[in-house]
């Protein structure tokens, strides 16, 4: 009698909706053979990695990519730790926010009978995890404008909420929580729950004050940041966790050894000296928004307004079709289903030529 | 009041003593000053990477790099589908193993009361990714000579057994299991307990049977590989699992997105093609396999005959004293006190220079 292998998995397992990417470029041309293929989908760097760190991948030799990497002894670690202005022991280096997301819950919440706190469209790798890991989670409702609702958050607190998961600016919404609030949430926080505060996207948003600093005041604050957006690493996978040294040698303890690879820990360390990239990838996003916001007013369609490199439209009709349309002309976008945005996609901000490919081929869609 | 942050964490976290990688280079550059050192001790090639792999990593471009791998859209995994004349369903790439027994760990073991099980003196990362999880482990005895006891795992099986995790060949022990009494454990297995058949070190081995054929009769078969043994890619971390369709369907569902870089899966595709490197690869480990056992011989020094790329030794005197005089002599071999083997070191086949030169080394500190 063959064996039905779904019934041997737990409830999490069994009931999950698997995260589903950004449709890559490849699968959009092996469907429809097209040629011209816009992803404005995952909110990657539109003018691509810095080509220094394409010029530094092409130092490594045979026997670089023989030995397994070691990410603390690469220059990347020490560089990255005097930028920051943090000790050594504060940083981890990660092969994404996935599986970083997966190592805190592992760590601090699996077995605990602990639960994990959130909001309502909120990144959702990280209820993702939660899910695949048999953590509970609760996620309170956001305000009517997709803000998100501090005061409830501290409602939510209780001695069995072991992590608290808020991206900074947010994702898809693009929303920022406003530096004081978040103090002021940081404040009530019991020091034994732990705070992912999940800042992907925060060099393409003008803070005042640097959230590093915080991790003095908060030993319960664990920041993340990555290379995969303004860096435009998304290929290497590199990303970084900032924590109290001793939450950061417990997670440095249940991590999987040689998360990060040789080619991302050397094309990070480039990219890191680029400055003149880094600027011209926040201008791009800067007019790039301005651009789409005036296209969208001018087509008299609504959109949240975002801090990030992405922003997210409100479709005339159900967001799915949107997408359908949008993919049949060759643009890929991200439909937000699957985060209970049902009349929603979200748009990365691309080159100027790219974005106005988009609105005019939007225009067309929503008239058809 | 400080937090103390251990409190907080399950009691398999508390107690893990974590995965010690082979010692870097690097680590021992900056510890002892050393120029000339020689690392045995993580099984890697020797002869580095094939050059194909190198050169294909300089054709990635600044936007390669920039959006997120598609591993099942990547070339590479068409190529291995067809080189290892199975279907595209029951492939999964992976960034290294231990992020795989992790992944089957959560899948089929997590939260479910059930266990897994192994040997003594396994490789250590399945066991160590069951702890972490919190999932219970029993490990059987092995056999006078370290071979595994087919017959006790076989007397282990119980329904409540989710996983058995058998490496072949072994690592440390560089043991291969015969193929009769794998089959004879296979057929015993019930089809609810999962199989995880490791074969990091396949290529090594002259093996009569090709195990993937297996597959088509047991449904719970799971075996691995990777790139980073005889191929040489262990910086980039990409390694497969062979599952039947279900299985490798549950086990994606739960796998975190984007796991495998760009940078590996460029450098992976390249590699299949290099037959003259592998071969000369596989040359190197026989001579230098030939080379090291004389060697000992020689020095009446005794050993584990071995079938993988390494070779584990008995030391004259506690293991860990032979691991720190050879380090202080600039060659970084494996101790293997962590997987309770106090009195061996487990060393890789460099190349012939590297083989004489930790032969003249070691001769000199067991005489002294």
């Amino acid at each position: 009698m063959p064996c039905d292998y779904l019934s041997l998995v737990h409830a999490g397992i069994k009931n999950l909706h698997p995260y589903e990417p950004g449709k890559p470029i490849e699968a959009l041309q092996q469907e429809l053979g097209l040629k011209k293929i816009i992803k404005l989908a995952s909110n990657e760097n539109p003018l691509g990695a810095s080509p220094k760190a394409a010029h530094a991948l092409r130092q490594l030799d045979v026997h670089d990519l023989a030995l397994y990497p070691a990410a603390d002894l690469h220059p990347v670690y020490h560089h990255l730790v005097d930028k920051l202005n943090i000790a050594p022991q504060q940083l981890i280096l990660l092969n994404g926010s996935d599986a970083f997301f997966s190592l805190c819950l592992t760590t601090f919440a699996l077995n605990t009978n602990r639960i994990a706190l959130t909001h309502q469209y909120t990144f959702i790798a990280f209820p993702l995890q939660a899910q695949i890991l048999g953590v509970k989670l609760k996620a309170v409702p956001v305000n009517q404008d997709y803000s998100v609702n501090i005061d409830s958050l501290i409602k939510a607190l209780r001695p069995n909420v072991a992590i608290v998961y808020l991206a900074n600016p947010n994702n898809p919404t693009g929303i920022c929580i406003k530096e004081a609030k978040l103090k002021e949430f940081l404040r009530k926080l019991p020091l034994n729950t732990l705070c992912i505060l999940d800042e992907a996207y925060y060099e393409f948003h003008a803070q005042t004050e640097n959230t590093l600093d915080w991790l003095k005041e908060f030993p319960n604050l664990i920041i993340t940041r990555t290379f995969s957006k303004i860096y435009g690493l998304a290929g290497l996978r590199i990303g970084y966790a900032i924590a109290n040294p001793e939450v950061a040698k417990l997670l440095k303890r249940a991590e999987l050894p040689f998360t990060v690879n040789k080619a991302a820990l050397t094309a990070a360390e480039a990219a890191l000296t680029d400055q003149d990239f880094l600027h011209k990838s926040l201008a791009n996003t800067k007019s790039g928004m301005q651009q789409l916001e005036q296209g969208f007013q001018a087509l008299k369609l609504s959109y949240i307004p975002s801090q990030a490199n992405f922003i997210t439209l409100k479709s005339p009709f159900a967001g799915i079709k949107l997408y359908e349309k949008l993919l049949k002309r060759g643009i890929i976008v991200r439909p937000l289903d699957p985060y209970g945005l049902k009349e929603h996609v979200r748009i990365t901000i691309g080159t100027p030529e790219q974005n106005q490919h988009l609105l005019n081929v939007l225009k067309g869609e929503i008239n058809d």
